[in-house]
């Protein structure tokens, strides 16, 4: 924070010329801007690029799980609604393709066919707005490994239902699913687009319908070297995320599977409502005491810098805990539960004022782990004891396996059809 | 749409300290990522500076009107709870205090007070991100200038609620209110953190609470020079849209008026249902026909480039006219209302799914014009006749007077208390 104010007349958007310009002949003008920028105090990764592209095809993991966190996404579930396997198959196979093209920032099909008098393939609302970083991450629910299906021998071992955890307060709607698309860019319209004609795809073919979606956001994210985003409760949230490969390897990623699920994970969605109008009315010093964490700096209460690690024996002259017995942050941590780690990959959303004209706002919490038991290990603990429960309600919950990312050529789950 | 891809690794998002080593030494580092990004087919404006500040005094107008178009709004009204004229003045001061520090990336005071055993005044969650190009937007509705505020003598000549509308179909709490705050900015955390900030003062100090609100998103903007936005329908919006000096000076400020009122300007805000799902079964050369225009170029149908000003006259060889007689640009143009023109500054949004599992969205439409009764006849062409209004509902609406923006020292509408 600083009082500097850049007043003047009122500058235009730093402008890509500019930045070209900048660039090629070395004039001062990009970077005159961005040193000003840099003046105001804002963070590092305050410029966008949304011609940024990631690739669909071709990792072993689907991208949209280690990939750094985009600033909106359309989380959406769907209810299969044909009984028949081919008509699953066609679905994730049109879905893949369609996902190819929508990565590279391109259209599914035709907008304005040559025949006017067709309907157009895509919807066109994100013409030439360049890929924003999409990612498109395909999941499938516990209903795909049916007899229906033909696929009930090929369930992953570990995918079921959740168990019912102390935190649940479960709104009709908000819950379960078949199949699950997490949508991510750094473009709401783009991601936007995505959603929708995924879903158009889906419907028009008889073979799933939409149950339940969340719109988030957020700013940068928690991956290696980026800041640290905050939640709508004001608090760091990722500061202890996983960011090293070895965990990635360890906690999120399937290994020991047939090889169509190798490097896929479990996909937990929970949507997570605040009461941040209560939450704002609380001391500053209990909120802190809540999370275990200073608001402002992020510091554990037993440390002065974000990235300290929490110290939690460390008692106060009175003999108290410094970071509560209550407090989010021992509940959670790895070394309070055998080593467990999650990734997550969470959202802020609002869904602006409720029935009692208060701001209805939260947070679309989603974790990737390589056992959905893990994640039921920590919310069972932080669901029955964690300080914060006072503020939040787990409203919306679903589980999904993510496979494998395919090979071009192929398509999402391929290999569990053969 | 091109088909080159630029796969490779994962690249990483253009960084700042890239664009600064570009331009500062001349490396082709960034220059390199910009033109790959123009050979993907990304638009002019795909990068987006979050470092951007607009300042909140100074100019004649409020910021927020004329201000090139951000990509996130939330747009919020308020009842007043306060018979007191004081509770208001101080209010609008209060607010208008605040919003100078937000547009600045500031906060609106401690997060993590000294004493910690105080609420925090900031909610936080914007800490360090920046200014985004914020604008904060404060609008007057008629309520305001009654007797109860000792204001009924100042209100300005032409504000009155709409007329009842042949578009109409308003869902209760999606109308009117006593006060509008605009809130716009290139990131959604920072216009959320504003909006709720705002919201907080009011109500903590009795004075206003909040009654509806939309969050909108959009691409780039209609400004002079910038590419033009499409709504959810795919079609570009606002080519037609008021850019020039002079028509912001005839059609939306505010001139012969008393000197607190001049350079305001009259806001409409509609909130517009869009039933994107029917629309998407429709042929593109009947979308075409509802629109007058070429979906993907955004040409009238009488021309073949987007600025190619419409021939309402001609006709093709059957002799019909080729802008059909409902089509929207038809019934919108100024060339047939009398040379009326309103600046539009509209958003997308989305509501997620409704109750018949249908894709919810459409357009929160944000209108400034220096009398109100040149919207009404706008719409009351386009409520009656408008081929578009098959696929949309009119479910929102308010009108505001936007006062002028206060001078350094002063504060929104101080001169209506004199």
């Amino acid at each position: 924070m600083t009082d500097e104010a850049k007043p003047g007349a009122r500058p235009d958007r730093l402008s890509r010329r500019g930045l070209l310009l900048g660039a090629a002949v070395g004039t001062l003008g990009a970077s005159a801007n961005l040193t000003a920028a840099r003046a105001q105090g804002a963070d590092q990764d305050d410029i966008v690029d949304l011609a940024q592209a990631h690739p669909f095809y071709g990792a072993a993991e689907q991208a949209g799980i280690k990939t750094p966190q985009q600033r909106f996404t359309f989380y959406m579930t769907f209810d299969l609604t044909s009984p028949l396997r081919s008509d699953l198959q066609v679905l994730l196979a049109r879905w893949s393709a369609a996902i190819a093209q929508l990565m590279k920032g391109q259209t599914i099909g035709q907008v304005e066919p040559l025949s006017t008098d067709a309907v157009g393939f895509d919807t066109g609302e994100a013409l030439n707005l360049g890929p924003a970083s999409l990612t498109v991450t395909v999941g499938l629910g516990p209903k795909v490994f049916s007899e229906s299906y033909g696929l009930a021998g090929k369930k992953p071992a570990l995918l079921r239902d959740l168990i019912t955890l102390p935190s649940d307060a479960m709104l009709p709607g908000l819950t379960g699913g078949d199949l699950s698309l997490q949508v991510c860019a750094d473009d709401p319209q783009v991601a936007y687009h995505a959603v929708r004609d995924l879903a158009r795809i889906a419907k028009d073919s008889g073979t799933a319908a939409t149950r339940w979606t969340v719109m988030g956001f957020g700013r940068a994210s928690a991956g290696k070297g980026q800041a640290t985003p905050r939640n709508l409760m004001g608090f760091k949230d990722g500061t202890r995320n996983i960011k090293e490969d070895a965990d990635f390897e360890k906690h999120v990623w399937i290994k020991d599977a047939p090889a169509w699920q190798r490097y896929g994970s479990y996909q937990v969605a929970r949507k997570i409502q605040m009461h941040i109008e209560n939450w704002d009315t609380d001391r500053v010093s209990n909120q802190n005491s809540v999370f275990g964490r200073h608001k402002v700096s992020g510091a554990p209460l037993t440390g002065t810098k974000e990235f300290d690690p929490p110290d939690f024996d460390k008692t106060d002259a009175q003999g108290n805990l410094v970071i509560p017995a209550t407090a989010h942050i021992r509940l959670a941590a790895h070394e309070n539960n055998g080593g467990v780690k999650i990734l997550r990959r969470s959202y802020n959303y609002t869904d602006g004022i409720n029935q009692f004209g208060l701001l209805d706002a939260g947070l679309l919490f989603v974790s990737y782990q390589n056992d959905p038991a893990n994640f039921e290990l920590l919310q069972t603990k932080l669901g029955a004891s964690d300080a914060l429960n006072e503020y939040i309600s787990h409203i919306g919950s679903a589980v999904f396996f993510v496979p494998p990312a395919p090979r071009e050529g192929s398509y999402i789950a391929e290999g569990m059809f053969d």
